[in-house]
């Protein structure tokens, strides 16, 4: 008797299936991607930040040898990009911001269509500069969108309760005005795309990096006038996504419309200047917060009223405040909450969705909120979020249901693993010793969808799989891998399904035309989304197999299992058969059968009302993150020593990929704390370039403790949630958190540059930074 | 009220899908890919015939800069490749035909590997010479396999009835011994592949012109004893194939080996020469063929002895006997038939498989002999077949079932359209009269399989088909398109069942990770295979769309019907509802759907047991080929002027791609029966180029009368049958019979060149030409 041990890839440490690729350089980008008779796309910019533009002469740009194609608007159709349809790729009547797309061309090279560009004649006429959004809805401010005269993008109302009913009944309120400056994704990936038609269908394939493929098909009809069933999107592997490739950006049409004008392949690849300059940014935002409670620490209300810097267009970052509203309605149990958020047009970069959406700059407020409110009811930071912290079960003012919550696990285990209680004392009591080093520990926790998002009328994932003959697997699923390590998670879900180790699944999901619907890769979906979608697919193939070898081995399929790629007796794991033997018995038998099967989840979460309630994610993930510093008074410079991490991931699927996901998310928190800040002034961006925009490096990167709490969500793909954007999330908030321990000064102002932290030091003694 | 029109693309004239993209040179053949890091692999192969390999020095080729490995037999498994195992893929013992491979390098660029070839230094020992076959089982004849000492790679013996008997029943008996000649497939893309290595897992990566991508993953999984799983065929669109690519050949594995060894992506691409080298060609054979019958015409009986030259190695032309006996047993009815086969070693090329795979040989010898019998007779030509031609129904002595036959249908049609009694009569009386130039006319027919050839266990195919929000059908196959169109006919039969214009379906058919199974491009099964599975899958799709449909419309499934992209009233055609709205509804409800289905056929045929009997097809098609020549007596120039052909094809699909495919198919007949001769002279190929081989050129072709007999079969996908290979079939027996009408000569060697011609009319006067 042979016996096949029972085996199990879930909670592993398994390397992520596309590294060796990359790690061997043979991974293909799309820049390494060039079609038979492809043109290069470039695309001439602005150096306005807000004109008229009285003329564009493109003769002489025409006349150049090896140019195919030059555009302005007057070519194009006139068609808007982004959520309010306010962005034409290319500007005809004026610029708003200095991105703005005037023209582009099309030439055999990257040299003849930047000499082309240099030929391009542009005639403005200078209008006057709305660079504070703070002014974009005083009288008398310039009107940037004509469609738009109050200069209004958007406007956010929430509530639940009454907030003058819970300020009654506080003992204390706290009231705090923070501001979250620009930064960027910094991809290493530039961005690019390839635009081809078929010479005689007109079919277009793209080569994109959108993080959204299938969304872009229908995008990209409406922008192109076409039927999207005719729009193939081929998402080679991209340099790092984050959100940034959510929205559909001007390039991307401008290099369809050179590929249309050329009949010749088009190829636009940004330089990592063009990266800086016109890529999506954070949401920089204007939060005013006033919270309240009572003397034993229970919240009473939160109210807040926040302004959002749109920019010269409206693209998703206008759309945060779906996210920001979850934080300050829901992570807490808040009885009354009030949120208003408005985002107003101005003379600057528009922002994009990034990482967290939202919940970054709102976690900053409340946070450092719940600290106030700690220090001013005489609490520790731990117990005021203990008395508050949701709970498995509840369902919020806003209609949130938790089904599985580790919230409270997640504050006591990062908290006792830290030792915060202790150091928070200790740390505080050092504020007034002398020397200029002063060590501080500071704690914030968050919520944030783990199970996806309705914002679309479906949030759901196909799958279709196969097997050979030789038992290996394919799966095709919607869902794309960005490098948040999906292909891994999806084929150790099918090989627990199936008994099968990880290299007998391939994952193929790349390709419009070969995979099924899925609505993206965002808000922390794909894992449990797909990974449901994946195991639905292998059960079927299971059901399949197990039935089959039923038939040929007088046993019922409820007696047999699969494991270690073999069928077995279930009671006792005896081998009863190879899979690839049964595989080829029923392709060979008379009923001939091929093992293909498909499969469709939606998740059970709704599209929220107008009012914005409503369970719109089908789970949650909670986490807390402890961040201990050391703030050197003299320099302002802020030293991230250490964080201690815990985290509600459901469970552990791959162990090594869920600890990158959340030390990588950990470094994007400490960058936006920190290090990164895109500098806008006036309407210019004065950094765009790694020399004068720091991201975090491996030397600065701190020593980190990472735990996992397993909530196991009932509803989840082997029990896990969506972990991708909660890292980067508290980080912020616990780093100000952290130095307000070690010296006793708030700073509601990010980033924490050694400029802003010396500055904030020294004014909060009265002093004066010249 | 709205009315959508029926509309089929059944039998329209619809040009190929891939057409444009060739057209417009954007098609990317295996030449125009290019991997990351990709080295370039060359192959020494011997100027020898028949050769013992003393040494190999790969020294100085090894320390060439630029070099990255150089193997020979020493450094890969002892494995050989083909039919008998007997070719391993470097040779280590010794030659035995002048393309044997030596060995290989792989270096940076093509000119360091060519360097590298010729530092490479053989010492060889002659050995005798084994060129003619009818020498090779002759005492003290040289071994050239020593698993093999008789020099016998092959026997068939294949009988039914007992041709004693037929002979002693026949008034007439005819004998003749016909000889076939080398040709090769002249693909327009030379043979070529790309091996590649995921850098830890192993997987192996194949871009492969193959014509049997799935039976190739098991094929290199026995010769490089890796799992089968684990290797991936990619087929770029493929220059030609008609045969040439279903073995595996040495450079292929190679190039593997190549790779594992410099652990990069080796690339390997024939010249041209190489290809006329060392690429299979048409299996040459010598048969004696004894046929008898009685005064009325009926057949009594078929005794074949044929001799196969299989050079020095065993590919699929040592196999080509299964199909020869099935046109010896039953093109028409012959109630004795014996049939015997011996494949032998020998000094030179050896054949692999070519469009007809043996029945271009078989159909020479009993289409001139069915003439020969009339001749004594005194029947006509037409008379003779339409005496003994199959008919629906028949089952026979080898057990082939005729479901549906249009054979008589082909004859008269083809005879009626052509004025062949008439022209026949009349050029016979103008032998005798002055003048170098004659005319003559000259009939053939042929059956071939037309529903596949179960060769393997499984002779089937797999379909996944998928349809987005829009509309748009993605299908995927398991059937490759090399060129014979069938992508635009698996399109238009998913069209037909989902009432959908032709530009709503995509076909791919690339890549095994994507696709499901099928047994590979040959014995004309595309069409009929592929094409149930497709519509199984259609079939499948409309169901679940038509069931959606009756939900949301208080009708019945059955009382709908999809037409023109609507789902419309099956009874008046009224429009219900478009089709993306009806997919996205199903999307998007509670219960979310995507269309997503899963198809295998396998056909109802048989894997003929030792005895070669069994109903191997599914279908059978039929043909009659009628040529008109002029032979120019002075010089042996015989000029094709017009063919009129008539196909029992089932039924039409696309009568642009099946014009083509006959199209194609005469003309290639034409070449095998008149301009091309690998001219192989002691084992040495003379013309390895198209200055010296003759292909048939556009000023060439003749004249062509198509028709096509519908005989709807009830199996067939919209009743069609395979027509791949039929049209080449009968050509040089019509044009044999043609040469005879017109000179009173019956010429029995291949090819009619000029020089052969006259030789064999001054011969048959008694002459001699020096």
């Amino acid at each position: 008797m042979t016996v096949v041990a029972k085996s199990s890839l879930i909670g592993k440490r398994i390397p992520k299936m596309d590294a060796p690729e990359k790690a061997a350089g043979k991974t293909r980008y799309v820049q390494d991607i060039n079609l038979p008779g492809q043109l290069i796309g470039k695309i001439l910019r602005t150096d306005r930040v807000h004109a008229r533009i009285v003329s564009i002469d493109t003769a002489a740009a025409k006349a150049l040898p090896g140019v195919y194609a030059v555009l302005t608007a007057a070519d194009i159709p006139k068609r808007g990009l982004g959520v309010n349809k306010d962005n034409p790729p290319l500007k005809g009547d004026k610029v708003r911001t200095i991105r703005d797309e005037i023209a582009a061309v099309a030439a055999e090279t990257e040299e003849i269509a930047l000499e082309a560009l240099k030929l391009i004649k542009v005639v403005y006429e200078d209008l006057p500069i709305l660079a504070d959004p703070r002014q974009s809805t005083q009288p008398g401010a310039p009107v940037i969108q004509d469609a738009k005269p109050d200069n209004i993008a958007m406007t956010f109302d929430y509530a639940h309760g009454d907030v003058a009913q819970g300020e009654k009944e506080s003992d204390v309120v706290v009231e705090s005005e923070f501001y979250l400056h620009y930064v960027t994704h910094c991809c290493m990936g530039v961005s690019g795309i390839i635009a081809d038609f078929e010479p005689t269908s007109g079919n277009l394939t793209l080569y994109s990096n959108t993080q959204v493929p299938f969304l872009h098909k229908r995008e990209f009809s409406e922008v192109l006038g076409m039927d999207p069933g005719r729009i193939r999107i081929i998402q080679p592997p991209i340099g790092g996504g984050f959100g940034s490739k959510l929205d559909i950006y001007p390039f991307e049409p401008i290099a369809v419309y050179l590929a249309k004008a050329a009949r010749r392949p088009v190829k636009l690849v940004f330089t990592r200047e063009e990266e800086f300059l016109a890529s999506p940014t954070r949401q920089p935002a204007l939060c005013r917060l006033r919270s309240g409670a009572k003397k034993d620490g229970t919240l009473t209300f939160r109210a807040v009223d926040i302004l959002l810097d749109n920019g010269g267009y409206t693209s998703w970052g206008a759309t945060i405040p779906f996210v920001m509203m979850q934080t300050f309605s829901s992570l807490y149990r808040v009885p009354h909450c009030l949120f208003h958020t408005k985002a107003v047009y101005s003379n600057n970069p528009y922002a994009g969705s990034f990482r967290g959406y939202g919940n970054l700059q709102a976690t900053f407020t409340v946070e450092q909120h719940m600290d106030m409110l700690a220090e001013k009811l005489g609490l520790d930071p731990l117990a005021i979020r203990m008395k508050n912290a949701q709970e498995s079960g509840e369902v919020t003012g806003q209609g949130m249901v938790f089904t599985s919550c580790g919230f409270k696990e997640c504050l006591t285990t990062a908290a006792s693993r830290s030792d915060f209680a202790r150091k928070f004392t200790d740390y505080a009591q050092q504020q007034s010793k002398p020397g200029n080093k002063k060590r501080g520990i500071g704690l914030a926790a968050m919520i944030h969808v783990g199970g996806g998002a309705k914002i679309y009328p479906s949030d759901g994932c196909g799958t279709i799989l196969k097997m050979d003959d030789f038992g290996h697997v394919t799966i095709m699923t919607g869902a794309s891998e960005i490098g948040q390590g999906s292909e891994t998670v999806l084929a150790q879900l099918v090989c627990e399904e199936l008994g099968l180790p990880l290299d007998a699944v391939s994952v193929v999901n790349n390709d419009t035309e070969v995979t099924p619907w899925d609505v993206g890769v965002h808000a922390s979906r794909t894992t449990f989304i797909a990974g449901n979608s994946a195991i639905g697919a292998a059960r079927k193939a299971k059901d399949k197999i197990l039935n089959a070898a039923a038939k040929v081995t007088n046993m019922t399929a409820d007696q047999l299992e699969m494991r270690g790629g073999f069928v077995v007796r279930a009671a006792d794991g005896e081998m009863v058969m190879p899979l690839p033997k049964l595989l080829r018995s029923l392709h060979f038998s008379d009923k001939a059968e091929l093992v293909m099967t498909t499969h469709y989840y939606e998740p059970s979460s709704v599209h929220q009302d107008k009012k914005f309630m409503g369970n719109v994610s089908a789970t949650y993930a909670w986490a807390a993150q402890i961040c201990e510093i050391e703030v050197d008074t003299d320099t302002g410079i802020v030293t991230l020593e250490k964080v201690t991490a815990a985290h509600d991931v459901g469970r552990v699927l791959n162990r090594m990929g869920l600890e990158g996901q959340i030390e990588g998310g950990i470094v994007m928190g400490q960058g936006y704390a920190l290090t990164e800040d895109l500098m806008v002034r006036q309407g210019k961006v004065l950094n765009p370039g790694f020399r004068d925009y720091k991201l975090v490096t491996a030397p600065e990167i701190p020593e980190m403790d990472i735990s996992f709490i397993e909530s196991m969500d009932g509803e989840g793909p082997q029990g896990a949630k969506g972990v991708g954007e909660a890292p980067a999330i508290c980080m912020a908030a616990a780093i100000a958190n952290a130095i307000h321990n070690a010296t006793g000064v708030r700073l509601t102002r990010l980033p924490f540059s050694p400029e802003n932290v010396y500055r904030a030091l020294v004014t909060a003694k009265g002093g004066v930074v010249e």
